[in-house]
């Protein structure tokens, strides 16, 4: 009899060894890494991750985790929820396209903090870091993407999050693979994020809370708390009660040899994902034309329908709400001409030249368009017409950001916390983190 | 501009005082106490609530919390956990009948942790246990009874405990009505729990994660923790993603007027509650009839569809299955004419007498029946029939178990773990909660 969805799954997790990576995918995890760990870096005192320190550090157990960006340390669970809430913060995490879930969130806020209580070699973290990003990946694909259908209402990050990070943190753990079937199962039974968060601090508490379950899970099911068999596939379980249609063959067929997560993908903008391809092209004609705001009479967006249902805020009142309005950002890249992560601020959303610019952006969704392209039209006071058609933006699969520009990302958000000499140290950590005796290292250059 | 669901949820439960809850819902509070608080006694060190000690333990925070039945501390997340965990252990919780939810543990656990932090009065407690257990109870008839629908493979006490222990940690920790609003949002944000779990020792964890959700949520709502405004009403939250169809009047009409959590019910035997029916009319015949196991030749059951749905396993293999077979309990309280906590064991299971008996139990499901209505019908193999109609089950609304059987409950399952004079002493306390200065007396009487 063929082994159950939930039990090759396992099975997968359990067997796989570093050595087995293949060296683009090996590469493509430590490109998520020096993407990811910047943002939580930055966003260390944003009053987001603030309020969580605040909330809980009183009740920390062991202080053998950090806080990124900061001194203290809290207990493993909590500091891979400040980890993890920071990291959203700015909406700059990693993206896999087909599901826009943010995969490197929960697992490396996990591992990160799971390392510092027990020395873990670079290579096992590398490959628990993959490993937990290609399973959330491709449960993603199986609960979402076509032929899977699933509730665009769901937050899929928290859906498939903590089993990511149950696998990843359970192959550290060295579970036995009828463990890894009751990890799986334990974080299966947490599964939520309602899309009815976005917009608000809380949005960033769903891929948290979502590595603490993993991380809870793996260590549960170590001694012994058992669950259903078939917590995913079963006929009560995740698929048919998260998905309209769930695809079992997206997540286990092929497992070790085509790798979804060389779908994920990097921000080169500080806000919600489906905005890029419109505001790839307002860069490019912002770049090349340089034309005066002020002149500007109107700017008409084609998109594809997600980028409206997703992003579609016409009149954000701060940084939060800005990461789902692509009017704004389409209206900062026209005026500003460069995006960085100075202008995921309450101020750049609140300028008034910005507020004029972009009640003058208008779009339209069309269902013919692909999630990564857009039209961007640019009408002038003196009838000129500036227009950019955007196959993928920049950041897609099909047109990554370079090495060069994650570290640049990396620097951007990270230097006015550690330096620029620290951030080129943990850069080079990050890239190096295969041949490291100690994954730990990676924390200790991202603290002060 | 009438307020919307989650406000006035939220106004009701800041607004709402000690005083004004009506002397038979106060005593109903104390009842749903003596009921729950003897599960997590007795099963202090069954090896459910022994690994999630064994898991967690290393990782507490300041142990300010008793895990009832034993001396050690452990911080008050983890406390809640376990003790809620303990609790579901037996199936002799509690169950508001209309929703099958178990409405008192994710409250109680949350309540008495955090009572030993601060000191609560014992008015206090009660009123926010009440508060919870009716906003747990009110959220579940809105979300899954009629004329609301939901999917019966969620498991509602995982869907509405931790909006319940939200709203009486948050009333506890005197959070103004916007900040309630914020922490219902966030518990909602965590709503989870597959049936998938039952029959395993994970159905135990559902309604525990949802005693810590409640307790954080609230906490970081008083830190500022912002969530949306319509977390449970709102276009993609708990309602529209949970239920087929939600019926919002059911949450939020009448409040502090009509109490549903008089709609609350204790089980006079230790398994599934859709069970009670036709185990109420086996142990009628039984101790009517006394009839000769071995002369037993079939016994054929009707009962509510959800019964068979719930609680068809033919061939248990252990105790925690067990709770989940009306046939194995059926086929014990003919054979053993009595039903207490001590047959909730993996001998009882595998004793060959009950498994034969077992073997000759029959079920089918009426559509017209109620879910608390069954039909029993012995026939013993000279000929004779014994039957027995059961209207409503013992423990039932209409056919409430009495103060003294739930007393009576209470030292069944507490008595060999504390001593009967302790018990008499903890049950005093429950039944005397309101008038105590200081709600953490009850801790202190169900530690050894």
């Amino acid at each position: 009899m063929e082994a159950s969805v939930t039990r090759r799954l396992a099975r997968f997790a359990v067997e796989s060894v570093p050595e087995d990576l293949p060296e683009n995918v090996a590469k493509e995890a430590a490109r998520a890494l020096v993407n990811w760990i910047g943002s939580p870096i930055r966003a260390c005192r944003h009053e987001t991750t603030q309020s969580v320190i605040e909330a809980f550090d009183e009740f920390s157990g062991p202080r053998e985790a950090s806080v990124l960006g900061r001194e203290e340390k809290l207990d493993i669970f909590t500091a891979a929820l400040v980890n993890c809430v920071s990291s959203g913060v700015f909406d700059y995490d990693d993206t896999h396209i087909a599901t826009v879930i943010h995969p490197t969130g929960p697992i490396a806020s996990s591992l990160l903090a799971l390392g510092e209580r027990r020395t873990m070699r670079g290579a096992d973290f590398l490959h628990a870091l993959t490993l937990g990003i290609e399973v959330q990946c491709r449960l993603a694909n199986a609960l979402a993407a076509p032929p899977a259908q699933c509730d665009p209402a769901w937050f899929l990050t928290g859906l498939t999050g903590g089993i990511g990070a149950a696998i990843a943190v359970g192959r550290i753990l060295g579970l036995n693979e009828q463990q890894m079937v009751w990890a799986i199962g334990i974080a299966a039974m947490r599964a939520a994020g309602p899309r009815e968060t976005h917009g608000t601090m809380a949005k960033n508490l769903v891929p948290a809370w979502a590595a603490q379950a993993g991380m809870q899970a793996a260590l549960l099911a170590r001694r012994g708390f058992t669950t259903s068999e078939t917590p995913i596939e079963g006929p009560r379980g995740l698929g048919y009660l998260y998905a309209t249609q769930p695809h079992w063959p997206a997540l286990v067929e092929g497992l070790g040899e085509r790798w979804e997560m060389l779908q994920n993908t990097y921000k080169p903008y500080p806000c919600g994902i489906v905005i890029h391809p419109a505001l790839t092209g307002a860069m490019e004609i912002a770049e090349q034309h340089r034309p005066d705001p002020d002149a500007i009479e109107r700017v008409d967006l084609t998109v594809h329908p997600m980028c409206l249902r997703l992003t579609g805020r016409r009149a954000p009142i701060n940084a939060v709400e800005g990461t789902f309005s692509v009017y704004h950002w389409v209206a900062v890249a026209l005026r500003e001409r460069e995006i960085r992560i100075r202008q995921f601020s309450d101020a750049c959303i609140a300028d008034p030249g910005n507020v004029a610019l972009r009640d003058r952006v208008h779009a339209q969704a069309d269902d013919a368009y692909r999630v990564d392209e857009a039209h961007v039209r640019v009408t002038l006071r003196d009838g000129r017409v500036l227009e950019q058609h955007v196959e993928h933006q920049l950041g897609a699969v099909e047109r990554p950001m370079s090495d060069a520009q994650l570290e640049a990302k990396l620097h951007d958000l990270a230097d006015p916390v550690l330096g620029a000499a620290q951030v080129d140290d943990l850069a080079h950590a990050c890239w190096n983190v295969r041949q490291s005796a100690d994954a730990s290292t990676l924390v200790r250059l991202a603290r002060p």
